[in-house]
C-alpha cells in the first residue's frame, strides 16, 4: 500500500471540462482528461459528463478510487460556494441551481470541494505555481473575461456571496466615464484589458490614429483574425499603434493591481492568460506602472509575475481544494 | 477569585492616546483614560505616556495588572505590524522606528498584541459594534483622511506590507484626471471623502455653482468655520448646493464600497467618524449608490452601515486583537 495521497481536481468550462489526478505535492499525475461540456444538452447530462471526466481522470493515471482521498470541483460563476451549487453562469446555459458538490459526493463517496474557477486557479499558483514562495497572492486571469483570485495564508477569499475576486469587475475608471462592460457597467478592468477589448481598443485607436501602423491592415478584418495575440505580435515587431495598445494595457492591469495592494497588500500579484505569452517586456510594463501608481512602501516589494502552470491551475488548484478539505478534518 | 478575562486597548494618536479595560464581553470597566500625546517631546517620552495610560486604565477600572489577561496596542500608519514597529508615522513625528510591542510586552509582562488604529477599529466593529453579526466586514472611517480596515472571519487582513484596509488610498478616480490626495497622487478615496476634501470640494462647487445657496455665506472663512458638518447641516436645511456636495460623497464613498465588494465581498460595510452624524439620510444615499454602481448579485444583500462605538471603536478593537492573541495560544 502507497503512502501518497491522491486527489482528483475537475475544472469545468463553458466548451470542455478537464480533470486529473494530483499528488501531496501538487504534481499531475497524467495529462489530464478532457471532455465537451456540452452545456446545451442540460444540466443532468453535465452532471454525468463530470462524472465520466473525474473517472477517465483516474484510469488515466493507473489508479483506482480507492487511492482518491478526496475530490475538488472548480465551475465558473455565478455560484453558490458554501451550498456547492451552480446557479445560472452565463456560459453554462441552461443549467441552473446543480447540487455539484453534493452529488460528485454521493456518486464517489469522497469528500468533495467546490470552487470559483478563477479562485482555485489562484489557489493553484500558490500552491505550486508562480507563487508558491508567497505568504498572500492575488491572482488576475486574462481571457475573453478577466477573472481573479485573492489567497491570503492558504485561505480563498471566497466573499459571503461567492463573489470574492471578482476582479473583472473592479472599476478602474467612473461609471460617467469608463468603457462599457459586458455586465452592464462601465469602468470595469474587464472592459479594458481582456483580450477581447484590447481587440476593441485597437479598433477604436486605429480609427483616429495618425500615424502609419500594420494594424492598419486589418481595419476590416473579423476578430478570429485581428486578436489580441495579433495585437501584441504587431507591438513585439514594433509598431507603435499596437506598442501603445499593449503599453495602455499594462497600465489598465497596473492600476488594478494598485486597487489590491491599498485593500489586501499581498506579497505577490500574478497575471494568467494568453497575455502571458507577451514575456518579460509586458510584466515589467505592469510593473513599472504600479510601481508609478501605486502606495509607495508596498509597491517596494510586491512582486509582479506571470502565472506559470497554464490551463492546468483550474484542476490543480481544484485538487489544492480537496487536499485542503481533508487536511482540515 | 474571579473568572472574568480582562483586556487593556490602547489607542495611541496624533494629538491624544486613550486606553481601557474591556472584558471578554467587549465591556470598557470605565470611561477611556486619556493622556496627551506630545510627539513632539520624543518616542522615549511616547512609550512613558503609553505606559502610563496603560496604568492609569486598569486603575479607573478598579484592577490590578493581576487582572489583565494580554494588552492591545494600536498605533498610526506607517508601521511594521508583525514586528510590531512603529516606522515613521507623519502625524507622530519624529518617531522613528519604535519597538512599540515589545516595549510594552517587557514592562508589564503580558502578551502584547500590535496593530494598525484603524484595523484595530474595525476588529472593534466587528467583535462588538455595527458589525458584531457579520463573519466578513469593511470599515470606511472618515476624518481629516479616510483610513479602513478588513476583517474576514475573525482574520484582521494587515497585509503584507502592513497596508492592508489602506482604503483611503483605493482609486476611485483615474491617475490622469483624479483629484489630487495629500499622498500625492491622484485619484484617492481620500481626494474626494474626508472631511478635509469635503470642505475643499465646497469651496470649489462654490465658485462655480450658479443657483442661490447658503454656503456663500463662507466664501471667505476659514476652515475652522465652515467644516464638513457646517455642509451636512445646510444640507439638512435644504440647501441645494450643500445636498449636492452630500450627495456627491455618499456617491464617492459607494465607489469605494464597490471596490471592496468586487474583491472580498463582505457581509457588511461599514462607515465610521464624524460624517456618521448625518444619520440614516446620508447611509441611504450610501446604500442606493451601491446597488447601483456595484456587482448586482452581492449588493442585493450587502449591509450598508454606521459604526456604533464611535472613537472607542479603536481602544475596544486593540483589546479584542490582546483577547485573539491570548486565544490562539
Amino acid at each position: 500500500m502507497s503512502e501518497e495521497r491522491y486527489f482528483v481536481g475537475l475544472d469545468v468550462g463553458g466548451t470542455t471540462m478537464k480533470a486529473a489526478v494530483v499528488n501531496n505535492e501538487g504534481h499531475p499525475q497524467s495529462v489530464p482528461a478532457v471532455m465537451d461540456t456540452h452545456a446545451e444538452r442540460g444540466q443532468d447530462a453535465g452532471l454525468e459528463t463530470m462524472c465520466a471526466t473525474i473517472r477517465k481522470a483516474v484510469a488515466d493515471a493507473k489508479l483506482t478510487m480507492d487511492n482518491i482521498a478526496a475530490i475538488g470541483v472548480a465551475t465558473p460563476g455565478l455560484m453558490d460556494i458554501k451550498a456547492g451549487l451552480i446557479l445560472d453562469p452565463p456560459n453554462l446555459k441552461p443549467w441552473k441551481n446543480v447540487p455539484v458538490r453534493d452529488h460528485i459526493q454521493k456518486v464517489f463517496g469522497k469528500p468533495t470541494a467546490y470552487q470559483n474557477d478563477a479562485n482555485a486557479a489562484a489557489y493553484g499558483e500558490f500552491w505550486v505555481g508562480a507563487a508558491q514562495e508567497a505568504k498572500s497572492m492575488v491572482l488576475f486571469t486574462l481571457g475573453t473575461g478577466v477573472g481573479g483570485g485573492i489567497i491570503i495564508n492558504d485561505v480563498i477569499i471566497e466573499g459571503e456571496h461567492s463573489h470574492g475576486g471578482e476582479l473583472g469587475h473592479l472599476r478602474i475608471d467612473t461609471p460617467d466615464r469608463g468603457r462599457i462592460c459586458g455586465c452592464g457597467a462601465r469602468g470595469c478592468l474587464e472592459a479594458y484589458a481582456s483580450a477581447t477589448n484590447v481587440v476593441k481598443r485597437a479598433r477604436e485607436e486605429m480609427a483616429c490614429w495618425r500615424g502609419v501602423s500594420k494594424l492598419r491592415n486589418y481595419y476590416t478584418a473579423n476578430d478570429d483574425v485581428l486578436t489580441a495575440r495579433l495585437v501584441f505580435e504587431l507591438a513585439a515587431g514594433g509598431d507603435d499603434l499596437a506598442r501603445k495598445i499593449v503599453d495602455d494595457t499594462a497600465y489598465y492591469l497596473a492600476l488594478g493591481a494598485c486597487a489590491l495592494i491599498a485593500t489586501v497588500d499581498p506579497d505577490m500579484v500574478v497575471f494568467g492568460g494568453g497575455m502571458v505569452a507577451a514575456g518579460e517586456g509586458f510584466r515589467s510594463l505592469i510593473d513599472g506602472y504600479v510601481k508609478r501608481y501605486g502606495l509607495p512602501f508596498p509597491t517596494k516589494t510586491v512582486k509582479i509575475s506571470f502565472a506559470s502552470l497554464g490551463s492546468d491551475a483550474g484542476f490543480i488548484g481544484a485538487a489544492g481544494c480537496a487536499r485542503l478539505l481533508v487536511q482540515k478534518k
